[in-house]
């Protein structure tokens, strides 16, 4: 079985934290949407009323009969699967609530750029942005990035990994929240993230993983644009 | 054992959701918040460095050992537990998905009161709301209340669960969701509400359960306020 994703085939997006884990556990995939015609297969896909089980929006996975949507959702079925998260129900848990927090922080840097609503231009809600990035400078990215800082620091296994002593999800998925602030908002996360060594560190360490380096070193690595979560508008950076 | 739920003590916000899940399943749990001092006793656990795996934000709920956060994982863990969820992971997949979509959907109602930001009161962002609000109605309901409709549509059981022909707790989330609409929005909902009928029907049937009957005539259920995430703004309602 190979496995189908699903997913806009111009940007990282929430498809990314898919990407990664798949990369990482050495599946077979195809990135639908990025072959000939495929944008319009998953778009087929998600208007067809056969579908029993429709995803409300991209990233979804095919997996044999599986049809299984919402980026975390994705990486609970990938992490039990592929041995990116612990068996144990208390620690899949663990992983699982930190992969989740992680999806509120994506969803508020988007809404950073698109605080009024995704259907309009960035440019029709400019002056909202501008306010709205600011709050999330000063106040979230801190209390996020700080949560995440804690959680390194009180893992009893060490400061290596967010959950235990290996790899989860989790793991590559605060990797690529932090690449896409640091792609976004420069000057900011040069001044932020002195504050937070042990998830720069983390962020640091990611990439040298040889599954993970051979991908970003790939074609299949989409690189960071404006049309995506991480935008870098130079007037919201602080 | 008794269930230990953490949350905000005068809102229904997002502990809501697990509230009812505890309430239908007839399980015995603490609303600690609620209790005298129990606010400062949910905030102590939050600062407690010894807590190896604290939540970001409340709600959290202590089970035994565990301390499970982040709304949708605590539904998870309830609905394995005490069968608010099919046992077989493709049905405990889907169940989660749509709890994923149903709290991407709560996420864009709070911040249609509050689109710059949650240290700001509303009365700072009225303005943004306003047009906030405009793209919420006309657009984002109807698109996610169709998916809903739609999922119920396309259920081979029947339309009266979104998952199988057993209640799970993502239909205790659909009714709360629809609950707060109504009440955020009556006007809108009114108008919009004809083109949803299964929905509707859901939203109507489940006070129609014993103990969700008992809980909702109950103190224990919080009135809707405008300190919560539904609120009745009437200059946000269209």
């Amino acid at each position: 079985m190979i496995y189908e994703l699903h997913y806009w085939p111009t940007i990282q997006g929430r498809g990314e934290f898919v990407r990664l884990a798949l990369e990482e556990a050495g599946v077979r995939y195809a990135d639908v949407a990025r072959s000939d015609d495929g944008e319009d297969a998953m778009l087929a896909f998600m208007d067809n009323e056969r579908v029993k089980t429709p995803p409300f929006a991209p990233p979804f996975l095919k997996a044999r009969n599986l049809l299984i949507g919402q980026t975390a959702n994705i990486l609970l079925f990938l992490g039990e699967k592929h041995g990116l998260a612990p068996a144990p129900s208390a620690g899949r848990l663990w992983t699982h609530q930190l992969q989740l927090t992680i999806a509120d922080l994506v969803a508020e840097v988007h809404d950073a750029h698109h605080p009024i609503a995704v259907s309009l231009y960035y440019e029709e809600q400019r002056r909202e942005a501008k306010r709205r990035a600011h709050h999330l400078i000063k106040e979230r990215l801190p209390k996020f990035l700080g949560y995440f800082e804690s959680v390194l620091e009180r893992n009893a296994r060490g400061p290596k990994y967010l959950v235990g002593g290996r790899l989860t999800y989790a793991d590559l998925s605060a990797y690529q929240l932090v690449d896409g602030l640091v792609y976004a908002f420069p000057k900011a996360m040069a001044r932020l993230s002195k504050r937070f060594p042990l998830l720069m560190a983390l962020h640091a360490r990611i990439p040298q993983r040889p599954r993970i380096a051979a991908y970003l070193a790939s074609g299949r690595r989409i690189g960071n644009n404006e049309d995506d979560i991480f935008r870098r508008y130079p007037e919201l950076d602080e």
